[in-house]
């Protein structure tokens, strides 16, 4: 289910390295590394855990870049999924 | 070196899954799978090669979808470790 602004505003309190885009429809955070070999290694763990989790990012890779954006493609929006998995990111 | 607009369509003609992004300045091409775990494992493909080759794709991913940008971020456009990569991509 979709979240109120209200409930989107009280977790991204808890997620200070994640900004809102797509007009508040998703979150995203970008990660820098040192080079190719660590981004693709932090990739492979964010896709471990969305397996897991059976959600998925909307994300790309450049070099040593990687930006991840979550949103729930089936509510149009934000829920509960999309900060669970940013805390399983930010937990890796 | 950057390749001419002429090696460039010449070398075109080989990939025919491929078009030209960016003006000119990239190529790119759209992949889609049954799910995400066979576009990861595709992904995971793709950068075993980057590696080999030490050229990095600029590259997004929604779940069964892998968009693939190629291009000399170095050169300022297309050469041909771009195109080397594209055949090894689509060799795969």
């Amino acid at each position: 289910m979709r979240m109120t602004a209200e409930e989107v505003v009280d977790r991204m309190a808890a997620l200070p390295g994640w900004a809102l885009a797509r007009d508040g429809a998703a979150i995203r955070r970008e990660f820098a590394f040192a080079n190719f070999a660590e981004a693709w290694a932090f990739m492979g763990h964010v896709a471990a855990l969305a397996e897991e989790q059976d959600h998925h990012p909307d994300w790309s890779n450049v070099y040593n870049r990687v930006v991840i954006e979550l949103t729930s493609h089936d509510a149009g929006g934000l829920t509960m999924r999309d900060f669970q998995l940013a805390e399983g990111i930010d937990a890796l």
